[in-house]
């Protein structure tokens, strides 16, 4: 998983300029999947939907920083029992819900509590890549392992992870730190082998090496191409301002935008990419920062193939979000525009019986939520045991090539934008700040709770330029997708402690059990149904 | 709590017939609700919306046998962190998440445990109070005390619940099951002091002596006049044929009916109840059954009033849901009608402050979610630090005689009938045998996943007859009620780990440690938050 990686950055989904050797040939051994839908534009909630299987208003961690309660299973719950070491290198995003834990009795000490705090992995090398410092502390209080590893290296300091790899050298010898995005093109001070990607590709290989033989999961999540956009020589400077693709956004965006969008226009982050300077200095970074990765996974595969594990590895490439990188007049992720909400898919199955789809491409609706289910069917056990829990589908069909007999409709995200200053702005209680988008392929509906919807036509409008969420002419459609929304509004979620089967395997049941309901006369029911309750009254 | 009480069988609610002069006490010296609804017109997922203070799709638990999950806080968690001992005595209906808690490794025999698998409860006298036994053993796997008393008390066999307390002589000396109901109006074969009403209204005492001077919140909860419907003289033919009030039905439903509603009349407990000789023979049972309860809350009234207890407790009544006998063609409760989904909810408030309101009937429209932030409100607590998991609303300005500034517009109320014969009956998937209740006070709107709506109109239908779901000159009104559920079914109910000021206070905080989005030149932010990244670069 890399992290605010663009659907479209890639060149195997159509990115002219910038070339993903290693990525494209994944995609020519599996499938690549051109609708692949995040259940929220944002890392954590994005990331738990991933690792749950469950929509965002499902499992709760609704933004960065919301932990995940105590009881929300995850991966490593469905595959540890299969055989599966679940483990993590990189980032989760995951915030323990310590106060749940405390009122539990978990130890966070023990392997129970470990995995809990962890989002359900066993932590090999967790670093949520983001160790900024500012007057009130830190962002995430764990000093990670590879500040050490700089450390060792030479690389001095309390936080080398700021000061070195994600910092340049300015004028006169200063320090120009990668937060200020003009520096976005100086090399960043650490050796390329020493900046994070490649760390934590060695650190997966580590993992390997040390797994051996024993089957495992390993939940291989980079930092980048994620701001800080600073990248290392020669990634820095391999792309410039001519390789960036022109923007994607229209002047009739701004002038009658829904007040939302309008809010979300309005964040520093979004008028900062509305600069061309802006754009010209940072994408050909990010885009560097893309390049890297895709060289480190080539190194990764190159090691998985010395040691057979490319042959006996389900591998997924995907991303927690996209990057408006100034689309749409907005920066970051958050809403729902394709650049945003879309991720790249490519599912790589090395058995035999997917060699019909490899090197297809598959535009059927998607979800981050698909991924568990499909992992336990590659693994042999039945998602549909676990239906009351896993929301989403598995892929598998798709990866071998066949059409399942009946595939959603319909894809879903969300947004709880209570944290943002947007709310404050538009005046909504925190607990009303919620935005939901529905589509199905053709139409995209953005419900924002006690706003007008917005309404897309990705079919005549791929670029999303005109909302039709006022127009009269498209009542029909908005009232459709309002009805799809309604409906998975009260779909059944809650439910984990029973499955189907239990459920309907439950029927009748009781009567076994001495419960007689509406009977008048002991001959309306098997007299077996009353052989504890009949006899002498002695 | 009583368990399957319909609203409208107290005097104070206006039976002609039964007197319940110390409930009707109790409304006089407290507040009478007159549109109390239960979350689900069924034990255990109502009971499990009573203590959570959420909705069913909510917590989860969504049918009796349907574990409530790991997690979930209960009026304990909420009261202990008070200072109050939450204990139990009689029924909850709950079944432990033994699965979750081995997942987490919660010991079942440690506090904790024990008080997860109780529902939040101290176990004082645990009895769910329905001891079937079957050709496939026992209902309940508890053995309960009761038992153990009863046998002590002369009343021999493995299952003198069964046995003594609900079971008659018959003929010819042979066991006269209460389970038959044409046995209902024969007495009881134990003595009435020995039934468990008055045997649980002792319970009760003996709690309240033990706890001393300590303050606690006691779930007093009587199995009856619930099921097996037979009483000990002499309240057995306290009430005859007379004195049933005529039932409330008409051809009209049986001929159009809605098909979930066609399919809930064909169980075989509302063709039973469809029969006048039933009604005739059950419904002075469970009048007397009531009569019971009354009494030995007037026992229970006076032992507090003597240790000056009536003085300091808040007391409510109410029940679980209501029974249909008969009305509308149904028995046994499952559906949406007010027999079965509208309560008694009495509260009185002992404090100085609720003096104004004593005596007085209140109509606003009342969940039983709504007592969970009630008890907190009336210990000191803000029930609003808690509303990102408590789903209702503090009662204590009408128990105060003040009006809301705001209140509900509408009441909501769920059922899942995945594990009944009717979901196989209509075809439908255990995930799709979801029915929604939504009420305005005016209207009644019912919701079957995959079905037409059903609609009462209460004023000019008070009696539920007819169903206006299919007629066109109601379409305004079901979108209406139908947009109020789809609103409901998008509130945010699962983000249980961050309240409503965490979030706000959250805003903008990030940056603060060191978490700069959007910057472009160092100039565009404090030169406080750059502290940590300034500097010579060596």
């Amino acid at each position: 998983m890399c992290d605010q990686l663009r659907w479209d950055y890639l060149s195997c989904a159509g990115h002219p300029k910038l070339h993903t050797p290693n990525i494209d040939a994944l995609a020519a051994r599996g499938v690549r999947f051109t609708r692949a839908y995040v259940q929220s534009p944002v890392c954590g909630a994005s990331r738990m939907s991933f690792y749950t299987g469950r929509y965002v208003s499902s499992h709760g961690a609704t933004w960065n920083g919301v932990p995940l309660k105590v009881g929300e299973m995850t991966l490593g719950d469905y595959l540890r029992p299969l055989g599966l070491r679940t483990a993590l290198v990189g980032k989760t995003h995951m915030r323990a819900d310590v106060e749940g834990m405390q009122r539990l009795g978990i130890d966070p000490n023990s392997i129970i509590g470990v995995r809990v705090a962890e989002c359900g992995f066993d932590p090999y090398e967790r670093d949520d890549g983001l160790h900024g410092v500012g007057p009130d502390g830190r962002y995430d209080p764990q000093n990670p392992r590879y500040n050490r590893y700089l450390n060792d290296k030479g690389y001095a300091g309390d936080n080398p992870w700021h000061d070195w790899a994600n910092a340049a050298q300015g004028e006169g010898n200063a320090l120009a730190s990668g937060w200020a995005m003009r520096h976005a093109s100086k090399p960043a001070r650490v050796a390329e082998e020493d900046s994070e990607t490649p760390y934590m590709t060695r650190r997966a290989m580590d993992f390997m090496t040390e797994a051996g033989d024993a089957p495992w999961c390993l939940h291989l999540s980079y930092i980048k191409p994620h701001w800080p956009y600073i990248a290392p020589a020669p990634y820095n400077d391999m792309y410039g301002a001519a390789d960036v693709l022109p923007v994607v956004r229209s002047e009739d965006e701004r002038r009658e935008a829904h007040p939302v969008y309008r809010a979300f226009m309005d964040l520093r982050v979004s008028s900062t990419f509305a600069r061309d300077e802006v754009r010209a200095e940072v994408i050909p970074v990010y885009m560097g920062l893309i390049k890297q990765i895709d060289d480190q996974l080539g190194h990764l595969f190159g090691f998985m193939q010395a040691r057979g594990l490319m042959d006996n590895t389900l591998i997924v490439f995907t991303s927690d979000h996209g990057d408006y990188l100034g689309d749409h007049w907005m920066g970051e992720k958050d809403l729902f525009h394709e650049p945003s909400v879309k991720v790249p898919l490519i599912v790589c199955d090395p058995s035999a019986a997917a060699d019909a789809a490899r090197g297809t491409v598959c535009d059927a609706l998607v979800e981050a939520i698909d991924l568990a289910p499909t992992f336990l069917q590659a693994l042999g056990a039945d998602p549909a045991e676990q239906s009351h829990r896993l929301e989403g589908r598995s892929l598998m069909p798709y990866l071998r090539g066949e059409a399942p007999a009946k595939w959603r409709r319909f894809a879903f995200s969300e947004y709880d934008c209570s944290i943002l200053p947007v709310a404050a702005k538009l005046g909504i209680e925190p607990r009303n700040a919620r935005l939901f988008m529905v589509t199905d392929g053709r139409w995209k509906y953005v419900h924002a709770v006690g706003f007008r919807p917005m309404l897309y036509d990705l079919e005549n409008d791929p670029s999303e330029f005109n909302d039709l969420g006022a127009d009269p002419a498209y009542e029909a459609e908005r009232q459709r997708l309002g009805a799809a929304l309604a409906e998975w509004g009260l779909r059944l979620s809650q439910r984990t402690t029973r499955s189907e089967k239990q459920m309907a395997g439950a029927r009748g049941k009781s009567q076994r059990k001495g419960i007689l309901i509406g009977v008048w006369d002991e001959a309306d029911v098997a007299p077996e149904l009353w052989s504890k309750y009949w006899g002498d009254a002695n």
